[in-house]
């Protein structure tokens, strides 16, 4: 459980998005775990997620294909490791679906991820950690937008789920 | 669940060691998890197992220190990822404990290992599938003895629990 266990994270290593929302832990996970839902909030317009499949236990597939203004795709097919439903959800792009180790380590920058989510009055304290393999990994997906990026997404699934 | 969810496997990236054995599952669960019985099968004679440490959860820690018999050691750390008592224990090498992306992949033939438990009468089916990035890493770990070497600890692990 993520209070037994909290994420020991390494300010060199790993991205921190931490916000409190004012919709509930019910509602964002949905928002997180339904390939319909995520596919109208994961990715910060004008890019689009185009399609998103997602098979929700340890080893199912977690995937998502991304399409730039100008028509350019970016697939992504990752594992996903650990479900605890409205708390915990982890995935890595690491590891193909079966726990496969990746081809190539998962690229050149390959993370995992982990949104945790606790209950904060009506809403959710949301964290979002990005866990790389080394500082420069990290450093990249940092100068990418990191903070920006999964910040936009998550304001616009808020704004998704406010209009259920 | 294992039983729900049966795991894949692919002649060409997977091996598979199945075997009845004549202990109940509980006490081969018990062998596989606690690093002080575990380090006394682990690895077939005259190789040693002088080290363990197993963090049991989802993220958490599996190391293991191996001996030749010349004094030569051999460190491996990976993460676990699925726990389900008595019934299925899934750890990698592809990632460190967090759940953390492994230096170059985890090194040149990484493997996610499945252990599967299930009753079969007074004993066990024991199933243990390594899980390669590649071809070429599943060749080499057959080649390394995958079959006698693996059958041969899981008889260590049983005359050690008869001894109980």
């Amino acid at each position: 459980m993520s209070q037994d266990h909290p994420q020991q994270t390494d300010s060199k290593l790993d991205l921190v998005l931490e916000r409190i929302v004012d919709v509930p832990p019910s509602l964002v996970w949905q928002a997180w775990t339904t390939p319909e839902h995520l596919k109208k909030w994961f990715t910060p317009a004008p890019w689009q997620t185009v399609d998103c499949e997602i098979d929700l236990r340890p080893g199912g597939i977690f995937r998502t294909v991304m399409r730039s203004p100008e028509g350019q795709e970016n697939e992504g097919t990752g594992c996903i490791l650990e479900v605890i439903p409205e708390q915990r959800l982890v995935w890595t792009g690491a590891l193909l679906p079966g726990f496969r180790p990746a081809a190539d380590g998962g690229g050149d920058m390959p993370f995992t991820a982990l949104i945790l989510l606790e209950p904060h009055g009506e809403g959710t304290k949301y964290t979002a950690i990005a866990v790389h393999r080394d500082e420069a990994g990290c450093a990249q997906h940092e100068a990418m937008g990191f903070h920006a990026g999964w910040g936009a997404a998550l304001d616009q699934l808020v704004a998704m789920v406010k209009q259920w």
